[in-house]
């Protein structure tokens, strides 16, 4: 087979299948080769065989039928993409919902199927690596726990993230990286060194609840800007709000947004970066997803269009090394970088050089490229099923996300639909889903959810996202 | 020997002889026997004789003359100690000295022999029980890898450092525990549930540098409050600015204040407690230390006297485990627990699960204890020597402090001697010394310097402090 030799055989034989089927040479409905007539063909063990079925199974790509074997799945259908969003023009205070800690709580319940922290599978990431990682650092750098680590960080790790924000199309001087406490302490810090409490903020719409979490913190106000699903921040909507209302920073997500998933065109990028050069206004970009996305243009970071130090560019681990990672963050703060290196230092000091080493090390391993294929590869699978379970299960008129990367989908069910009793009812049945009234100061989203897809993709998973859509539709009555 | 069998038998024959020496059994001046007949009278082989010599020549103890052996070192004289300090009564907002970063860089140059940095030398830890505790949470813990690390910390830490505080004579429920990001995060944390910008602070005088520069990242005002060398901060003092002044919150260091190492007895501590729970006034109490004082009275914490929730208790692990696990630190704050956990989470949260698991295994090991006790006796047997050169070699009226616990002294040289000059002086000598201004918001403490003497304990070291010596008696003039 004609596969990446790291590619174990199952799955080069259950991708070689899938090809076929969505190609039509394997036609809907068609009967598969038997296990055994499969293994023969292929020249594959039996156990190879039945694994490589049970991976197309569990795609939604064929169906084993009792006691008349494998068969290509009829073809769903998909859900239309919902229109772009129209949130309030006026600046508001930000209180998040009561309902959020609750939320986030019963996301981190194992008793539960999670469909909330935006978070992925273990089994998707190279855990084992990290861990020998993180066991040889602790025996190569045993001597960094004898002395103060202090911020802002190692020096090589910062030179790992410098030349990885290459492939952000970014120039980065590593002595002007911050390593942080994850990506959320990153952007309070760049929030610390240009506001101060009562200023405007604008944000996507919807956005992040973390960042509206930050903000009420901060003491912070924010208008929300429009966003389309397809191509992320609306710039006239921004120049308006920049033009109309006192903005002193904009806090965005241009590629692979959250909760949306949108990717800004790179031309998009480039505009924003100049019109808030322009202004002098500071963009917070947020790129924990950036190595997510499909193509290098995509991938391509609004920071790489600015010339006057102007965007504070913000990222961590937690998306794509392994979710425990994710409290390593770092941050690059352009013109705010010595300010922001002694806000960290003078408020929370230094973190584990230990655990620092392990992602310095992490990052230069071959095995790091290779495993950011594999992800976007399995997000793309399972976001793609999860779209066909919502465009056959989910109430008439609903509306999903396209993404083209990560495991975050945002539904928009008919108007008549509540997401807080949805909320409500999924919990009695130990499934969790996040309603949309978490990503806005306003009252806007009660009709959305946002879904994570990127947990361990089981029948009973399925079921569960089933049964979401089951619930949904009562409730649309 | 009659000694704690896990006492390598140098070490324990070394005491016994540094015992003969104090109690004058062994006079000053009294040749020893020579290594040979040392190794042949107490059943030892000639290395361990030889390393026990060596060890009591690091002291100071005894001396080695060339081609005559060993002898008796003549007992050195002591400084006095300081007396107490006297800053101004006003509040002023707090701005850091601009020679508070070069002084912080030198003091990690690892170029420089360092009386900087309040680190103890990675020798007297047990760095490779860390190392290996590491290494095994990695193991056992790999699949907090594969989810997010959350605020506040995973809860076998939380009710280690719960059990860890009854020492303290503190009942903490451990769900009411957050893990923070080092000490300062936890300090940071406090000051921010308790007061805005513009508000006054009151302080130890002279103070720990990190809280003046968090103090400032955040826009407070401080008041410093007198502080007796012995028995810490006045109370009487600090009465007199309740009554006058607009007093938000206390930050103290009741139990080895850093930089004057001083205990408040345990009457003071309970009398602090009870005089701010009446004017229901916060203190943010560092604890960091108190596992270095001596006895169980003196690492009683003020907190343990409070019954309306009005101290809020902040540590870490950077003094006791390992300088490189200065990033884990802890704070339960009393009745703003619940807001201090939000605003960890809404600003940084969770940090790193395997590391937490380490520092959980670490605590509950037996080897704790006892680890604590070797180091509360080397870091008595360095300050000692290091008072003595001090008396020797500093200019005559120099005073020092006599903490007892903890590895810090702070001289008093006199008037005529700037220790900015002093501290410029030394580091063309690649020595770093502190300069007492940077303990202060005043212009006081220009004649002071702090000295961290938990570095290695050389003849080389010891040569520096003499250089500093000669230099100020230089500057003395």
């Amino acid at each position: 087979m004609n596969a990446d030799p790291a590619t174990p055989l199952y799955l080069a034989l259950a991708e070689r299948l899938a090809g076929l089927a969505a190609s039509g040479s394997l036609r809907p409905g068609a009967r598969l080769p038997s296990v055994r007539a499969l293994s023969e063909q292929h020249g594959v063990s039996i156990s190879t065989a039945v694994q490589a079925y049970r991976t197309l199974e569990d795609r939604g790509v064929i169906e084993a039928r009792p006691k008349s074997g494998f068969f290509v799945r009829r073809p769903r259908s998909l859900p239309p993409v919902p229109a772009a969003t129209r949130p309030p023009a006026r600046a508001v205070a930000v209180e998040t919902n009561a309902i959020a800690d609750a939320v986030l709580d019963a996301a981190g319940d194992p008793a539960c199927i999670s469909f909330g922290a935006a978070t992925a599978s273990e089994d998707l990431y190279a855990v084992e690596r990290v861990r020998r990682a993180i066991a040889r650092s602790a025996q190569r750098h045993a001597n960094s726990l004898g002395v103060y680590a202090t911020a802002p960080g190692i020096a090589p790790l910062r030179q790992a993230i410098s030349r990885r924000a290459l492939d952000l199309g970014c120039n980065l001087d590593h002595r002007n990286i911050v390593v942080t406490n994850g990506c959320m302490e990153a952007i309070t810090l760049c929030l610390r060194a240009v506001t101060q409490p009562g200023d405007v903020i604008a944000i996507e719409s919807p956005t992040y609840f973390g960042f509206l979490r930050a903000m009420q913190a901060l003491g912070l106000r924010a208008v929300e800007i429009p966003m389309q699903p397809g191509a992320g921040l609306s710039l006239e909507a921004l120049e308006v709000a920049l033009d109309t209302q006192p903005i002193k920073a904009v806090v965005a997500v241009p590629t692979l947004s959250n909760p949306l998933g949108a990717i800004m065109p790179v031309a998009s990028k480039k505009r924003l970066a100049e019109l808030l050069g322009v202004r002098g206004i500071p963009l917070i970009e947020d790129v924990i997803c950036n190595d997510l996305a499909p193509t290098e243009e995509d991938r391509r970071a609004v920071r790489s269009f600015d010339r006057s130090g102007n965007v504070m560019i913000c990222g961590s681990f937690g998306k794509t090394l392994a979710p425990g990672l994710r409290g390593i963050g770092w941050v690059e703060a352009g013109r705010w970088s010595a300010q922001v290196a002694n806000f960290k230092r003078a408020l929370s000091g230094g973190g584990s050089a230990v655990i620092e080493w392990a992602v310095a090390d992490l990052l230069e391993q071959g095995g790091y490229e290779q495993s950011l294929r594999q992800l976007r590869r399995c997000f793309a699978d399972q976001t793609h099923i999860a779209r066909q379970i919502i465009a056959a299960a989910f109430p008439p008129g609903s509306r999903a996300t396209d993404p083209a990367g990560g495991f975050i989908l945002w539904v928009e069910l008919p108007r008549s639909v509540d997401a807080v009793a949805l909320y409500q009812r999924c919990i009695e049945q130990n499934i969790v889903i996040v309603p949309g009234t978490l990503f806005t100061t306003s009252t806007r989203y009660r009709n959305c959810l946002r879904l994570n897809v990127g947990g361990r993709w089981t029948a009973e998973r399925e079921e569960a996202l089933h049964a979401v859509g089951r619930i949904a539709t009562q409730l649309a009555g």
